[in-house]
């Protein structure tokens, strides 16, 4: 960017079990009723994002007036989650389709659309709901279902940034697009797996194109491969020959406990890193811990369709840095 | 645009019932096969998508490696018709989802990525196909399920735009983005009332920012309205003080014969309006025929899931003008 965006605020919400997990001190709202007093999942998922919205347009003592374009997306079949908050928020809204990537790619295309002079401030955000997701891409909760050890757990949180072209707070000053990636993974319950080679093509990307080192950041963290994704990711980049190093973590490894919280893999869905992100991340960038963070969300662009005709999974890498 | 960027290529295809209609001489590629040679319709989608662009790209005398960016979604859920063709394309990805907006959505992006400075070349791309959406949206074609006199037919059809910095072509001048428009229409068999609202909040902004009148414009091309949402937007915008006259037509109305071809109230999907953007409309700008074209597709934001939930249908239209 030639005149990098400024984070000048930031918001997540989470439910249940991201309020068991290491981070809850980290979320401005969790909530113990996984409808969050709407009758549907699918709405309550609605409801996430409209909170998420609202409170992170009342830090930056902004209103929806104040908003030039919103960049949203979610998971869920055809994008309700995002299209139905936003029908209390008119606002001129472009629609966004990264999977779990989606954080990334409404980072990276609200501070080009502000450094490119076309808006002075944009809100980026995305959601998803574990029961929503349960429901549509395997089986709905009641029934029950028993989750293999390379699973994840989507999480049930949303995450919103509002990108200004003036204010306090991190900038954006790069942000690397990534290609659909796609070397054969089947098994959809490994998504980690799926995902890992689209982060290494991505990050590969980033460090060729910037010239800097994985030793140049405080922290690398990508979306959610997961315990099992981010090993292979590691594996990759040091193939490589881009080692990551004890600065590299993933959103997916940090949100729940992973030992004591029946995880599996590790959290996924777009609301984990996008929580994680605008809680944990930009906490202890606020704190002065972090000056320079590496943000790369991570996507499994399948549909259960696509599954059920054999095909295997593409993912997609979006990198975002942003610096104190 | 500050320095409009130049669609310097186009290209489209279609299935049977494109072929059969007025358009047909407009189409680059019709197949009387809905498979497209593939083993599932959405694999056929992808394909069309493949080929679309494929061809684009000759045209243009480039290479996928020329690509700057590709945006570009689809209707299915997950947008798998986008993500899996583009597995074929080793270039940066942005997934949207704009329902049948989505043409519009992609040159939007597009133009501004260019404009600000971000890429030199940009492929814009969206396709729909009707059995695909009548499976997911309806039921499937082969139970032979009876259309109410409101329904549109989905366009089995793909277009492709690859917009650059320099060359030859018309120019992207004005981009308007939509709100979230949602006016209360349940009926899902009448998307052409929910997606008017959106098309009229839409044509009027971009009417009172620009200071453009209707009939500073040759043409006037909504997305796929149809015959009653196209006859509803006329209301709305007569009501508005800003009434649309002969210059104003839908791409519902025009890639069907609707006496003819039994469609009812026309075409709909995203590769309605991209089809007829990329075939009929960019060729009579080619021909000299058109000078100034304002191309506001529409979509309609709902899924079954929401529908069965009991919600109304929220629509939104991004505006692109673009001039010879």
């Amino acid at each position: 960017m030639d005149r990098p965006p400024i984070i000048i605020s930031h918001a997540n919400i989470g439910g249940r079990q991201e309020g068991k997990g290491p981070l809850a001190h980290t979320f401005d709202e969790l909530s113990a009723d996984s409808f969050f007093g709407e009758k549907t999942w699918e709405k309550a998922e609605s409801t996430m994002q409209k909170r998420v919205l609202r409170r992170c347009l009342e830090r930056a003592g902004m209103g929806p007036e104040d908003l030039d374009y919103i960049l949203a997306g979610d998971l869920l079949n055809q994008c309700i989650g995002s299209a139905f908050s936003l029908r209390d928020f008119p606002v001129p809204f472009y629609g966004l389709y990264g999977a779990c990537s989606t954080m990334g790619e409404s980072l990276s295309l609200g501070a080009m659309l502000i450094d490119g002079g076309f808006a002075s401030v944009v809100a980026a955000m995305t959601s998803s709901h574990f029961c929503t997701a349960e429901r549509q891409y395997r089986m709905p909760v009641p029934y029950g279902s028993q989750r293999p050890p390379t699973a994840q757990w989507t999480a049930t949180a949303s995450g919103c940034s509002i990108l200004s072209v003036q204010g306090e707070g991190p900038r954006i000053t790069h942000v690397t697009c990534g290609k659909v990636v796609d070397l054969g993974i089947r098994d959809v319950n490994n998504m980690g797996a799926a995902m890992a080679p689209a982060a290494a093509d991505t990050l590969s990307a980033f460090f060729r194109d910037t010239g800097a080192s994985p030793s140049d950041f405080d922290l690398i963290a990508t979306g959610d491969l997961g315990k099992l994704g981010s090993q292979l990711l590691r594996d990759l980049m040091a193939k490589e020959g881009v080692p990551l190093g004890e600065n590299y973590t993933d959103c997916g490894l940090l949100l729940f406990d992973l030992d004591g919280q029946d995880m599996h893999c590790g959290a996924s869905g777009c609301g984990c890193s996008a929580a994680v992100f605008n809680g944990y991340l930009l906490g202890e960038m606020a704190a002065g811990r972090l000056k320079r963070l590496l943000f790369a969300p991570t996507g499994a662009l399948l549909s259960p369709t696509s599954s059920f005709q054999g095909e295997s999974i593409p993912g997609i890498c979006h990198a975002v840095c942003v610096e104190a």
